[in-house]
C-alpha cells in the first residue's frame, strides 16, 4: 500500500501534495522532501474524501485543530455537527471527534461525512466506552477490542488517530518514582495507564505497534503519538516522566518512518512560559523533526474561563519556536463541554496565536495580511479593516455597537484620532504608503 | 521636596515603601535599593490618598494598568466611574484617565477621588482639547498652557503622567527619513508631532524638561516617558524612528534620576512576537533598568475584537523578558471605546499575562497560586477551583451553565475523567499531594 510518505520517498507527486504545495506556496519538491524526511505529514485517509486537506510540519503555516464530540452528559450528535460547522467556518484546519457519549459510531461517521477538513479521533475512547458496556470496566478491555476499534475507525475514513503508545510499564515506573501533583490528565493516557497497572502487562499499543503500523499503512492514516503523561499542572511540567515518554515516542517515530507510515508527536499541556521553547526544541531533537502537535500549552493553571487565552499565549510561543499544529483550547476548558460559541472563540483564538507565530517563523506571506490591515488603518478605511479581520463578523458587530453613526474615526478618539491628526496636517510630509 | 526616590537615596523608609515591601514580600532594604537606583518606582502623589499603592519595577510582581476616560462621542463621566470600579474590582493595579470628551476636569477629579489605586493621565490631552476650544487648533497650543495643565493635574493628585518628551525635532527627522506604514499612532505623540512640525520649534516638554522635573518633584509625580513614535503596525516595529526616540528617553531617565524624580519608560505597541524580547532588552539597557511600561504589545495587526488576546501574548512575553508594567488592551481596541464588560475582560486578560510572566520571572510566591489550583483539580474540589480562579465570577457562571447538576466531574468527560480514573483506581499508588 502506498502512503503520502512512501510516494514522496519514491518521488511520486500525489494530488494532495499538489494541492498543499499550491495552497502553501511551497515548491512541490520541497514539500515532497519534507514529507519524505518525515518533517511534514498530510493526514488524508484513502477512504475519506477531504475538500480542504492540509499539510502539517516544517515550513508550512501553523495549523489549528478543534476538538468536538459528545459526552455522557451531552450525547447529542446534532449539536456536535453544528459545532463542526462552526469550527470549520471559523477556520479550523482539522477537527478531532472525541465522542464518548451516546452513539459514538454515528457521531464519528456523521462527522467524517460532513467534515471538509481532516478528521482525527482517539480510538481508545470508543474501546473504553465499549469495555464498560461489555465488561463493566475499562481495565477489562481486551487488546483485540482496541485494535478492532482502530481498524474500524481507520476503515471508515479517519485521517489521523491519537494513540498513546508511549505509556509503557517503564514510563509508568518513572512516573511513580517522580511523584506528581496532577498525575495523569490525558483521558486516553489515564485509560491506558489504568489498564497497564491493573493488568500488570505492557501497553498493547506499544507491544503490538507493528500491528498498528500495518493498519495505518493500509489506509494511510497518520499516527498522532499521544502524550499520555503530559503535565496537567505547571508544577508537573518537563519532569522525568514526561521526558521518558517523549524518548519512547521518538523511537516510535523512527519505526513509523521505517514502515512508511506518517507520524506526528503530541505535546503538552500545562507548561510555564519559560519552559515552552525548551519543550519544542526537545521534541524536535528527540523525535527527529517530526511534526509537533501541542495541546495548548496553557501557561498558568489559574484561569478557568480564560484558557483560550492562556493557551494562545503558550501556543504562540510554541509555534514560534517550531511547533506545527495547535490544538485549540476553548474558554470552557477545565469547566465543561464547550458550547457552539466556545468552539468559535477557541478556533479564532488559536488562529490568532498561529498567525502571530507564523510571522515570527517567517512563513512566506504571513506578514502580508498585517501589512494590508495596517494600510487600511492608516487610510481609515473601515470597511477594508473589517473585511481583513480574522473574525470579520465579530469586528463588524463591535464596530457597529461602539459607533453610533458612520464616521471616519472611532468612538475612542473621535476627532483626536492620531491617524487623522497626522494624516490631515502632516500626512504628506512623511507618508509612505 | 522629598520623593520616594530622594527618601530611598537618603535611607528613609516611607509608609508606602513599608506597604509595598510587605505586600510584595520584598525586604525593605532591597526595595529601597531598587528605588534608589531607579529600577523601581512607587507612583504616589503627595496630594493623593491611595488605598492600595503599588511598586513597579525589578523583582516586583508585574503590574496591570487599565485605561478609562470619556471621549467626544461618549462624554459620560458616570459611565467612566463605573468602569473605574469594574477595573479595580477586576484587579487593575493602576488606572489611567484618558478623558478627552465633555468635562475633563470633573472626570479626572472624580476618578482621582474615587480611585483606590494610583491614577495616571496624559496631560497633553487636556491641553489639546482646550487649545481647540481656545485657538481652534491643537497646533496653536501654547507651551505655557501645556505646563499649566500639567501643574494643575499634578496639584490635584495625579500619581503618574505620560509625557511625550522624546518626540523631538531630530526624532521626527528620523521618522521622515525612515518612512512608515502607520506613521504615528500615539494620540499624545501625534499632538506633539503636529505642533512641532507646524511650528518648526522644539518639543516644549523636551526643551523645558527641567521645568517638568520641578513640577514632578514638587508633588512626587512619577514621569512615564511616553513613546510617541511607538509602532502602530508590525511592519513599523523596532525601526530607526522608534529607536531614536528610545535613546532620547534614556537620556531623560538620567536627568530625572539626577533631579530625584521617579521615572519609567513606555514602550510598544505593535511588535512581531520574535522582536518582543529584543525590545525589552533594548529598553532596559538604554534606559538603565528604568521600569518598562508596555502598551500590549500586540503581536499581530489582524485581530480587532481579539486584541486583549494579541496583547496578552505580547505582554506575557514582554513581562517574562523583564517588562514591569502592562497597559491593558481590551477587545474594543482598534474599534471604539471599551464598554464596562470590555474593561473587565481587558483587565483579567492582562492579569493572566502578567501572572504567567511572573512565574517565568520567578517572582516569589507566583507559582503557589497555580500549585493550589492544581491540588484542587486533582482533588476534584470544584468549590476551591472556582474560588481560586482569576475571575471566580466567570468561572462559576460557566461551570454552572455547563453542568446540569452537582457532580464531582464535569460535562466534558463525566465518568471518564482522567483525574477520577487515576484517583479511583490507582491514585494511592503514585499520588503525592
Amino acid at each position: 500500500m502506498s502512503t503520502q510518505l512512501s510516494d514522496a520517498l519514491e518521488g511520486k507527486a500525489t494530488p494532495v501534495m499538489l494541492e498543499v504545495s499550491k495552497k502553501e506556496s511551497m515548491r512541490l519538491e520541497d514539500l515532497m522532501k519534507g514529507i519524505a524526511e518525515g518533517k511534514i505529514v498530510i493526514p488524508a485517509n484513502r477512504n475519506h474524501r477531504i475538500k480542504n486537506t492540509c499539510g502539517i510540519g516544517a515550513g508550512l503555516r501553523t495549523k489549528v485543530n478543534a476538538n468536538i464530540g459528545t459526552s455522557p452528559a451531552l450525547p447529542d450528535v446534532e449539536k456536535e455537527l453544528k459545532k463542526l460547522e462552526a469550527a470549520v467556518e471559523a477556520g479550523a484546519d482539522a477537527v478531532m471527534d472525541l465522542s464518548i457519549g451516546g452513539d459514538i459510531n454515528t457521531a464519528r461517521r456523521q462527522i467524517v461525512l460532513n467534515c471538509s477538513v481532516p478528521v482525527g479521533t482517539v480510538p481508545v475512547y470508543q474501546a473504553a466506552v465499549e469495555a464498560i458496556e461489555k465488561h463493566g470496566s475499562i481495565i477489562k478491555m481486551k487488546p483485540e477490542e482496541i485494535f478492532n476499534v482502530i481498524e474500524q475507525q481507520c476503515r471508515e475514513g479517519v485521517d489521523f488517530i491519537t494513540v498513546h503508545c508511549g505509556v509503557t510499564l517503564r514510563v509508568l515506573e518513572r512516573l511513580k518514582k517522580q511523584g506528581r501533583t496532577t498525575d495523569i490528565v490525558s483521558r486516553g493516557g489515564s485509560f491506558m495507564a489504568g489498564w497497564i497497572l491493573y493488568n500488570e502487562k505492557e501497553n498493547p499499543l506499544y507491544e503490538n505497534y507493528d500491528r498498528l503500523l500495518e493498519i495505518a499503512l493500509k489506509y494511510d492514516v497518520t499516527l498522532s503519538l499521544g502524550d499520555g503523561l503530559r503535565p496537567g499542572s505547571l508544577e508537573d511540567a518537563t519532569d522525568r516522566a514526561q521526558l521518558e515518554e517523549l524518548i519512547v515516542l521518538g523511537e516510535l517515530v523512527d519505526r513509523a518512518r521505517a514502515a512508511k507510515v506518517q507520524s506526528m508527536v503530541e505535546g503538552p499541556g500545562h507548561i510555564p512560559l519559560d519552559q515552552v521553547e525548551a519543550n519544542v526544541i526537545l521534541q524536535k531533537r528527540v523525535c527527529k523533526e517530526a511534526p509537533f502537535y501541542v495541546l495548548g500549552p496553557v501557561v498558568t493553571d489559574i484561569a478557568p474561563g480564560y484558557d483560550h487565552l492562556t493557551a494562545a499565549i503558550g501556543g504562540a510561543i510554541a509555534a514560534a519556536a517550531g511547533a506545527d499544529f495547535l490544538c485549540y483550547v476553548t474558554p470552557a476548558e477545565h469547566l465543561g463541554l464547550p458550547t457552539l460559541e466556545d468552539v468559535r472563540e477557541g478556533v479564532v483564538a488559536t488562529r490568532v496565536a498561529a498567525h502571530a507565530a507564523d510571522i515570527a517563523k517567517g512563513i512566506p506571506g504571513a506578514l502580508d495580511w498585517d501589512r494590508e490591515m495596517a494600510r487600511a488603518r492608516k487610510a481609515l478605511d473601515w470597511e477594508k479593516q473589517l473585511n481583513l479581520s480574522i473574525d470579520p463578523e465579530r469586528a463588524r458587530k463591535l464596530r457597529k455597537a461602539k459607533n453610533l453613526e458612520e464616521t471616519s474615526t472611532c468612538s475612542m478618539c473621535g476627532g483626536f484620532c492620531a491617524m487623522k491628526v497626522v494624516a490631515e496636517q502632516l500626512g504628506t510630509r512623511f507618508k509612505k504608503c
